[in-house]
Parts: structure tokens; C-alpha cells; sequence
């Protein structure tokens, strides 16, 4: 894809006129801090204002804030500074959303930028799984149009399904101060990212001084999804979907980064791959849309263009039960049994562990959830793509 | 499906051969022992033995027994006997298949018996949703070739994912052991269906007397779905797919009912739509398969033909935190918000609660593991197909 | 599919009630002539008299007629009688369908009846290729559930898209007379099916005497299909599907036939997987729908369930020009072009040219229009699916 | 996409490397003609040289060679000079291919250039369809992403499937005598276009004087599809598709053009979305592919990625016959009965004649060959996407 015709004024009768903010390769956000920020905030003052039917084209570094490199070496992954993540573009104000609207938003498209994904495993990061890979793994991908290869995972080759794993709306200040509450009792027992230790790093667009400390008091950090969307790694709000989003506050204030340029079910290591990347979009607005349809939280219409693979999947089941361990209806549980059993499985092939979980997390495998009321073991199938691999996995 | 064909002499030069057990319908499995048993245990006595490549056809009663009746009245919900689920045709012995080996089971076919299904909310049934309709609700569905209607639920079609709902292999009686012993404490909370107080409805086949009680003493119920498969609840277990189950004991001892004309992903209210049916398997044996491939719980390959609804599908996003209730990277958790809100969403278009919590529960809904790594909060989608409804229900 | 609910009094409170005409398996129509006919002609009597709504059942041999036989010796395909093709059964009265109305059918249901599947080359069939295989060649399919398999080509399995072949209403009188004013220079230049010579094997139900030889002196062959439907040979037109019809008579007289367990587009051979079979129809009417939407031929909405392949498919292309010769934007010659070329690939894979035409007859095989307007050349692809084959057939 | 990676030493510690050649945008291939040629020849110098495995970079102005305006006005299209079709991109040479070879070309990306498209109907195209509409027609398209819209088509959205309308490798000095003579006599009854005429706008890279004289004396115009690819309008040739050519010359000689956005199956107005677009390709040959696999044509394995509107078609039924007018076994007759269907019911929907045809032959409608056997009718199938209009356009 090519932009350049937006802003160009090649044919003087007509310009498709779709504004377009730019980043720059390579430099931190906090150096480039007109385009975005890194926190949830309703006082973020807007990139950019248009109305509905407008479209707008944002750019942004992916997750790492242009922290990873590409070379062998891994000390990237060791000096990695979570507080800088996500760093995102926006916000974009739409004129006539207000509170209680849903706000509409179309992607158009989703490309990567500098053309570099990368899959870490980070030490120390992935939820349930943190402890298993404690000294991390990197894996880097050259993005050639449709498929991605890595030198780290001979003989996959990986169909984008791109889509911004960031993206959503401010909350209101009612809405933040619910947050934070809910949200504080797990940072202080290590089971969220700290907000405090986090200050420094704020980037918040234009705001300096006493208004960027006001504000990066009390701003949310990215990591969870929540109510306004954010980091909701939805692998098929791809390009070509449609996103409601309930709104919080006057104009919406959308922004939206750490795009992927594929990713499973699940995101199981907590990377995609990860890219920077140009998203381009179109807003409209459902006039008290949240109450008319009784929305909380997002809802979407998948894209007609993801891949479609068909049947070519092979399904692990994953249960909340093993051997003499049993837990009670716990679907996260059986989700990582379904993780672990696709890994050993994977290793019967020639993957290493830490290429297998990668994998499991990059591709457009599907988690489902295939039952929570059996009691007592809740059930998760993972389906891993069969074509994504240069051999035959199927069992003989 | 014409069965017919098996063991009619029609074409006197050949013949397909197939061996068909049939259950007759209306008729409590207990009054028709010979066909199965409702309990798992690794001696109950083989209803057929066959080799590997060999196929045979399994006729078996819906979960209820017949204890479902076509009638408007609810007090057959409101009497269920859940001792009597579920009632499965079997254990069908596969030569040469030993512990340690993979058995591969074509599902050939799956049809409807009778040509009616039950979707019922049952009084306190549906693990953490057990509590929403504590006076359950009754749908009925006519089953017309390949779509589902219901005088309960009009202007909903439901194409068929025709599947075993139950379809597993024996325990070892180690295997039982551990299963028994992980339960228990779940059963001393109520948490988990109580074996005790179910041994009087146990069918063990053509057992009786001494054996009879031996067996029911420590057979397992058929409610969980656990290492050897058994109530798996895959949506995607349709006619046309193949399941390869660890073998536990000589000769695999497979066994299958529970059929389901259409199911959601998570089966969330306890039902598809359940039927009578009738299944046709095909069987092979990878000896040493468990080591070979790792596998522990039984993997799946799914069916070239269920349905292909595109992208056709309004996506409902739930979360683990809900106002000032945070629960930390609890998948069920976030299923059940995605549910409660699909419910309020249908409510817009016209639907009860109760036709809500059915439809998403039998139709071909898919309830994707968004995230359980974005620290605090897991995400699950939950997507429900449009074309099953005769109006929009589109955002307008 | 078991209908053995409809006419059984089982559950004395309902039944589904939907009506079927059973086909006596291995009996010529002639011999069951209160089943259907094998000619189209607005004077046959109704085997059925419904609603809008209504729903019935209707079964019916092969093609063939019963001519063929499940043994190794090819004398039947020699000696075929093809004025005895294509026994239908019918006609379905719809009351309140006149002419200019559509009648909408619902299929909701194809399933094999005796479960063997033919796929000849019949000896001098095959339009453009009528040369190509003079002595002919037989395969048998033995229908296991979804997949299909021929003692003829071993390492092939074909999933079900099952359909009628012929599907239609009558001709009114004077577009039975169009039609044979349009089609009788053909019949005298030897290309296209004689009436003259089938008059003796005509069956129409009911009639007998001076009627019948009335009707059947100007009755039409079945072998094409025409503005009323008729061996429209749509491999799409599956179960799940809904037709529109144009209505040329009063009470539309819908009948039905030639059930295919799967074709490829194109039916190159002149043969799908060849059954007798039950088809299961709904019907409704838009008045003046013929006027009101332009339609002069049956419009089709396909089901949702057909196989869905993906992207495994290796496709050829056709052109009108070959070598020194060439044809000016001919489709016909460019899709004869695009077959020659699969025979050819797939010999390299060890299959005969009669096994390999086979396969691309009846497997779910895609022939696209590529291109009739580049002057001077025609193209046309043919997309033969992969997973059909026990091997790997791309080229490495 | 962003391909500003390549040829930028961003990273200076590694570097996709991909070569790109870079289309200006607005300027006739006359005056960029390092860039690329017009007609087939084994003689025309390669612009590019590579080996297995590499892969480079492509643009190329549209199929009008930047005769087309975005302005309101026609007169474009009445002065349109045909014989500046196609300017394509190349020849690439791969080093190691030999004629008998097969050149396996994987299609990474393709892209829009400058972002508008078009689809006229020019006056006097359209091989059969040529003298429908003598005016022509004009349709400019915006493209957004992953959708193009238009002011002349108003409420209709439709997906991209991009790909290049012509590919192919260079004939060989005899297959190129062999093409003429086929084809002279169809130009001397006007039904192939020209060549003699058409000298004086040939662009052959950097020939110049004599060598272009001789050259441009027996090139062939790119217009039909033939052996070597060339004009193929695949509308599957997509992002992510792989082609295998044989190749006919040292090098094979890959050249490309004629982006288009979609199309449909036929490409029926002689117009897709057609653009100026990127191509990104990888090579690889397989030595004596073409005796090995039997292949005289290019064959195709298609994209994971193009759109799955699965069920969502009204598909119309087109014959060899029509009223009085009986055609044997015709195709082409047969899509055209099916497209002049679609048109009239499109037209009770608010579509002038124009607009219908022009969605038809743009749209991703599929065109299948239904039958070309059944003596004496041809049927032919056209499916319309019913997702691309915002309206329902089903019958009621």
C-alpha cells in the first residue's frame, strides 16, 4: 500500500484528503511525543478532530518503543523496560460522540512500517506460564508482504492477519478512578504492572510539568484490556473489521498501537508479531448506542479477508484437570494444558520448546473454549494451522 | 443417511457389511442393556470386537434417556434424574490396540435418531451460571434435514454440527484411581456430580448382581470430560472428522452417545441440541502413539464440511473485571461476561433471557481465549453467528 | 438421516408429518411409475398436492435407472439404455403457484437411499469429449457417511456435497414447444438426445393408453437443463440450499432426480458420484416474482455447509488456442484444454487417464470462468482439490 | 505496506535488500521505459537479474498507461488508445532457468500505487458482450485500505483480491511465430486485435532504432491470455498465491502489470478495479518441470488470504439456449445469459444496465462452469457477493 497520495496533490480536481500522522522509525516515543502517549487518560490532549465519515491514517512503533533490535544478541530482552510499553498514537477526537454513544470504527487496513516483526519471550512475562522460559527467547521476522519468516524458526511461514492489538477509548475519570481501584490490590500483590514505578515513563502527547504529574499520578497503565478496549490482542480485528466501542467521554478519544502482524488466540507469550506499523480508519457514531444495545465493552465484526485455512488444523485439548491435580471449572487452566501438550507435540518434530511456545502464540492458531460447566474440569481446545509448517505434522 | 443397506442381501455380489446396533426409540437404556452403559469403567463387557480399518454404526438415546418429553408441561425438567446421563452405546473393542497406543477414530457420520432435539436450561444446571434460571426453561427443536427449528425460539434456523457430544475410550483402572481421587474432595463440596448417590442408576451393560455392584461402585460418571475423552463437548467433532484418543486399556474400548444436532462453543447453559442418534466410526491404531507424539488427552483433526458462515459473525468481547469486581486472569470468568452481555444484546432484538442463554449455548457460536496474559484481566470473544436469525441484528 | 419419524405415531402428541414417497430399491421406475416420470411434459398428474410451507420427502433411483450393477464386468455400461435416464420423482403440486410466481425451494436434505455411488464413462458420452474414451469405464463408490471411496481409485476419499441433478418444474405447453422447435435440428444433426427413438421407454406416472402416447410424442428428454431447471447438474445446489424457480404452470409440478453424492463443476464425464437417493423440500411462493425481480432461469442461494477447502486446491489453466490451433473466445474449448492438462498432471502421479477424468468429474473440483472477452482467447480454470488424495500431489 | 525498508540502510547491521522499481506516478511507460515493456518478445533486454530464492519489487502504471482522468468527464475513454495496453514491469531474469522448466513464482504482496482505480466500460470492448453499451461507461474508484468505493456506484463497498492482471514469462522466438500465425487470421477479421497497427506505441525497454524496428514488427500485443500467462485476469493470482510457468526462454523473462484491486471471474466488461500498483515476487525454478508435470500452461496454487463471504451469493443460471435461440454446448453463450440475467435483476434494485455490468465484471463474483456435456445446452453459473451492497438485495 501506498499512501502518498494523501497530502500529494497529483491530480488537482480531487484528493482523497485522508490526513496522515507519521512515525519515525527507530525513535522512541517519548522523542516523537506529538504523535502519542503511553497511558489510558481522559486529559490527553487530541491529536487530531474530525467528524463522522472522516477517516484518518496513524502510525506507531510497536510494543517495545523501538527498545528490540535486530541482532542475535539477547540483551535486548534482558534490559527490557515494561513501563515504556505500549506506546500508541492518538488520541482522536470525534466530533458529536459523547458519553453513552457507541462510537464505530472501521479499519481500513493495517500494515507493518519498518517491514522487522519480532516474538519475544520475555523473562518473567506470560501470565500463568511466566516461570517456563525464565531467560527468554528472541525471535526476529522479515515481514515479505503476506508471510513472515524468522531465521530463529526455520521452515514456518506465517499469513498476516494484521491488526492493532492496542486500541480503544479514554475513560471517563469515574471510570479511571474504578480502575485503579480494582487494579491496586493485584499490583501490590505482583499480579499487575505497577502504576507507581511506572511514572516516569509517561509519555502523555504535549503535556509537561505540573499537568503531565497530575496526570501520570492517576493514569492506567496498557497491559489489560478493559472496558474501553486498549490491549484487547483480538487476532481477527484485522483489517477489513468493525469495532463498536462504548464511549466515555466527549469525542471519544481514540488511539490505537502495538500493532501485530499476526498473532493466536490467547497471545500465550505475551508477544504477537509485534510490529510497527500504519493503521488506517474510519469513524462513525451510534447516538446512545450503549443503553440501545446494552454494550460494556467492544464488540466486532470480524473481516471478510482473514485466512482461511479451512480444515487444516490439528486440536489439542487442553482440560483443568491432570493427573492427581484438579481444579474446579478453571478455564485458563485447561487452556495451559492444551499449551503444554502442543509444545511437547510440536517437539516431536524438531521444534525446540521455546520455538514451539512462539509459535503456538504467533500464528493464527484458535483457542476455544470448549466447556465451563462440566463439572468440575473446564475444557479448552487449541488448534494449531497445519500449513503454516514446510512438513507434514500430522501424526502417521 | 440410509443405513439399510447393512446386512440386506439386496446386491448378493458384495456388500458394505457395515454392523449397526440400533436403540430403540423411547426406550430407557437400562431396558436396553445389551446397547451400552452410563458409567465409565475398563470392565464393562464389549458390545463388539473388530480390527483395525473396520467400521461400525452406534445407535444411542440423547443425554436424557428419554426422560424429555415433546410437550409444552416442564415437569419433566423439573424431575430429571442427571444419575441417568448419559446413556452411551459401547465399549466397542479394537484389536491390537494396547496401553500406550494412539486410536484413530473416523467420525463418519452423525445423524438424528428420532428427528427431535431438547436445548433445556435444567433447574440449578450450568456450573458458574447455575444460578440464572433457577426455574430452567424447555426448547424443543424439529430437526429438518440440515436445520433446527423450535416453536420456543421463533425466527432462528440452526444449521447442524451434528457431533457425539460424549466419545472416549475406557480408563486403566490406575486411571480411574486418579480421576476418583482428584473428584472426591469436589464431591464433598457439590462441586462435582457425587458418584455415591448415582451407583442405583448405573448401567453396566449386560452386568449384573455381585459384578454389577463391584463396578458401580468405582465406575466414574460421564459428566466431566477427562483423559480419555468422554464428555468433550467439541462443536467441532462433526461427521467428517478424526479424533485420535490415548489408549488406556487392551483393546481401547471405545465408546459413544450424547449426540448433538448443533452446540456452541462452551455449551454454556449445559445443552445443545440434544438428540437421539446415530454414528458411524471408522478405526485405526498408531501403536506407541502416546510417547511418540506426547500426547495425553485425546486430538483432533477437524471435519471439511461444517458450516463456513465467513465472516458473518457479531463478536462480544468479556472481560475478567466487571465495575469494581476484579478477578485475576480467570478465562471463565471473562466467558461468562461475554455471555452477559450477548444475553442484554439479544434482549434488544426481542429475545428473552432464556432464549438468549439457548441460543448462544446450541447454535455455532464461537467463544475464542482472547488473552490470559495482560496481566490483571483475561479477555474471551464470544461470537455469534447472524444468518441463524431471520432479522438484522446488526448495530443500525 | 433416519425419517422414519414422519407417518409413525411414536410420540402421540406431535408428528412432524412431513409425507414421503418411497423409491423400492433396485425397481425401475416403470415398474413404480406412481413415484415419477422420466420426460417433462405439463400433463403428468401430481404425485403430491401441498401448501406454501409444506414440506415433503420424495426418493428416487439413480440416473441409471437401476441399470448398472455393483460387479466388475462392464456389459451394463455397454448396454445402457439412456432413454431410460433420468427417472424423477413427482410432480409436486404447489397450490397457489401460477405461472409468472417463483416457486421457493428449500433443500433442506440430500442422503444416499442404497448407498452405492456410480461414476461411469459411458461409451460415447461426454459431449466434447465424447471421443476420448470409446470403450468407456466403470467405478463404484461405497458411500461411508461424508466420504466416498471406489474399490476403481484407490487413495481417494471425497467428502459429500450432495445434490439433486435434475431439480425442476414443468414446462408449459408452449415452452415445451420452444423447446422442441430449438432443439430438433440438433436431435437430426445427432447432437442432441432424440425423442423420437425414447417414445417407448417414456414413463409419466400414471398415464396409460392414448394419454400416455400423447404426452410422450411430445414430452421432453430430461438430458439438458432448460429455463424450468431440469439437469441443472449445480454441485452447489446442496443440501442447505434454497432455489427460486420460475412457475410456467399452475401449481409449478416440482420434481426431482439424479441425486449426485458429489460432482466437480463441469460433470466433465457426463457422470457425478451417480445414486439413488432421498431429498428432503420446503416450498413457499413470491407472487409475480418471475416480472418483479428479471428472472427467466432458476437463481440459487447455496447452503452453508459445503466443503470448505481453503486454499488447498492446485489449479490449472485453459485457453481456446493450442499449438497452431485456435478457437475464438470459445469457453467450452478452453475448459476441455484446462482437463486435458489436469489428466495429464495426474498421470504423472500414477493415475490412468479414465481414473484421473473420473476424479475431476465428480470430485468437488471448481471450474472458474477466467476470461471471455481478451481476444482472441478464452480461459477457463480448473481447481482440483488436494486434500481429495492419500498423497501429496503439488510439484517439489 | 511500507516498503521504505529496502535500499534504506536503517539497520545498519542487516538489510531486507529487496530491489525495488519504481513506477512514476502519472507518466506514460514510453517516458519511464527503463522501467518496462508492451508487448511479448524473447528480445526485449531484462531490466533485473536474480537467482532462486531472491526476490524484487515491481510497479507498474495501470493497464491505461495513465490515459485515464479522475474527472467527471468521458472523454477519456471515447479517445482511449488501446495499443498502449499493457505497460508491464520487467523482464526479470532468474538465473539457472532453462526452457522446460518450471519458474514457481510466489506473489508476497500486491498493492495499489497512487490509490484510485478504475472500471470502464470503453466502447466498443467486450468480445461478446462488445455492442451493449456503445457509450461506454465510466467508473472511478477510491481505495481505502482494504475497500474501494465509487461515486458513480453509490452503496456498494467492495473487498480487495488484489493481483496483477497480466503475468507471465517471455514465448520463445518459435512459440511467438506459432502465436502469430494462429492469430493473424482472426486480426484480419477484426476479432483479435491488431498488431501492425499497433508499432508504433510498442515500448520495449531501451530498444531503440533498428533493433526495436525488428523487434516491434512480430511482438505480440498483450491482450489474450496464452501459454507463456500473460493476460491471465486470475482473480485468485493473488497476495499470497504461488504461479508455476513453464519456461520458454534462457531466464525465463518474468514480467507484470495491469494491477488490479478485483475482479470478478470473466472480467466481463473487459475492466476490473484496475490501478498502478507494487508487486512483490520470489522465484524458484524446478528443473524439466514442464515434461515432468505435463504442463503446457501456467498452474496455480491460490492465496490463504482472499475473502470468505461463504454462503453469501445469489447465484443466476445461464444457458446455451434462450427463447428460440439454441446454441450447442456454447459456454461463452451460456455467461453471457447468466450476466444479462444479473443486470436485469440488479436493475430491480436501482442499478442502471451500466452499473450492474460494471459490478459483475469488478466484484468478486465467481463464474462457474456448470455443464458443458448434457447435449444440447451449456450451463454456466454466475454468483453475486451480496455483502457488497449495504442494502439486502435477496428476493421476498
Amino acid at each position: 500500500m501506498d499512501f502518498t497520495r494523501s497530502g500529494v496533490s497529483r491530480f488537482p480536481d480531487r484528493d482523497l484528503g485522508v490526513p496522515r500522522y507519521r512515525c519515525e522509525v527507530g525513535v522512541p516515543l517519548a522523542e516523537q511525543k506529538e504523535l502519542g502517549h503511553n497511558r489510558w487518560h481522559p486529559d490527553i490532549p487530541p491529536l487530531h478532530e474530525l467528524g463522522p465519515g472522516d477517516e484518518v491514517i496513524l502510525e506507531a512503533p510497536g510494543y517495545d518503543d523501538y527498545q528490540l533490535k535486530d541482532v542475535d544478541d539477547e540483551q535486548d530482552i534482558r534490559d527490557f523496560d515494561l513501563t515504556r510499553t505500549h506506546p500508541i498514537a492518538g488520541p482522536v477526537k470525534v466530533d458529536g460522540a459523547e458519553p453513552g454513544d457507541l462510537l464505530v470504527v472501521d479499519v481500513l487496513d493495517v500494515q507493518p512500517l519498518s517491514g522487522i516483526g519480532y516474538s519475544n519471550i520475555l523473562p518473567g512475562m506470560g501470565g500463568p506460564l511466566a516461570s517456563w522460559f525464565p531467560r527468554g527467547y528472541k525471535t526476529v521476522w522479515d515481514l515479505h508482504g503476506l508471510f513472515a519468516t524468522s531465521r530463529q524458526i526455520p521452515g514456518v511461514e506465517i499469513p498476516a492477519i494484521s491488526h492493532p492489538g492496542v486500541i480503544g477509548v479514554a475513560p471517563s475519570h469515574d471510570l479511571l478512578r474504578v480502575w485503579n481501584e480494582r487494579e491496586d490490590p493485584f499490583i501490590d500483590q505482583g499480579l499487575a504492572a505497577p502504576r507507581s514505578t511506572a511514572t516516569s515513563t509517561a509519555v502523555l502527547r504535549t503535556l509537561e510539568g505540573a499537568e503531565w504529574e497530575r496526570v501520570a499520578a492517576t493514569a492506567a497503565r496498557t497491559v489489560p484490556p478493559r472496558e474501553n478496549g486498549g490491549n484487547l490482542d483480538i487476532k481477527n480485528l484485522s483489517r477489513g473489521s468493525r469495532v463498536y466501542f462504548p464511549v466515555f467521554v466527549e469525542g471519544a478519544l481514540f488511539s490505537t498501537g502495538d500493532f501485530h502482524f499476526s498473532e493466536g488466540d490467547g497471545e500465550i507469550t505475551w508477544n504477537a508479531i509485534e510490529m510497527d506499523g500504519i493503521g488506517w480508519f474510519r469513524f462513525n457514531v451510534i447516538k446512545g448506542g450503549m443503553a440501545r444495545y446494552g454494550i460494556r465493552t467492544p464488540m466486532l465484526r470480524p473481516s471478510p479477508v482473514d485466512p482461511n485455512l479451512g480444515t487444516r488444523y490439528l486440536s489439542f485439548s487442553g482440560l483443568s484437570a491432570r493427573g492427581g491435580d484438579q481444579k474446579y471449572l478453571d478455564a485458563t487452566a485447561a487452556a495451559v494444558d492444551a499449551v503444554e501438550q502442543a509444545i511437547e507435540y510440536l517437539g516431536k518434530f524438531g521444534y525446540t520448546p521455546e520455538q514451539a511456545y512462539t509459535i503456538i502464540s504467533v500464528a493464527p492458531c484458535e483457542m476455544h473454549v470448549g466447556g465451563i460447566v462440566d463439572i468440575p474440569n473446564a475444557a479448552v481446545t487449541l488448534k494449531v494451522p497445519l500449513d503454516i509448517f514446510d512438513k507434514d505434522i500430522l501424526p502417521s
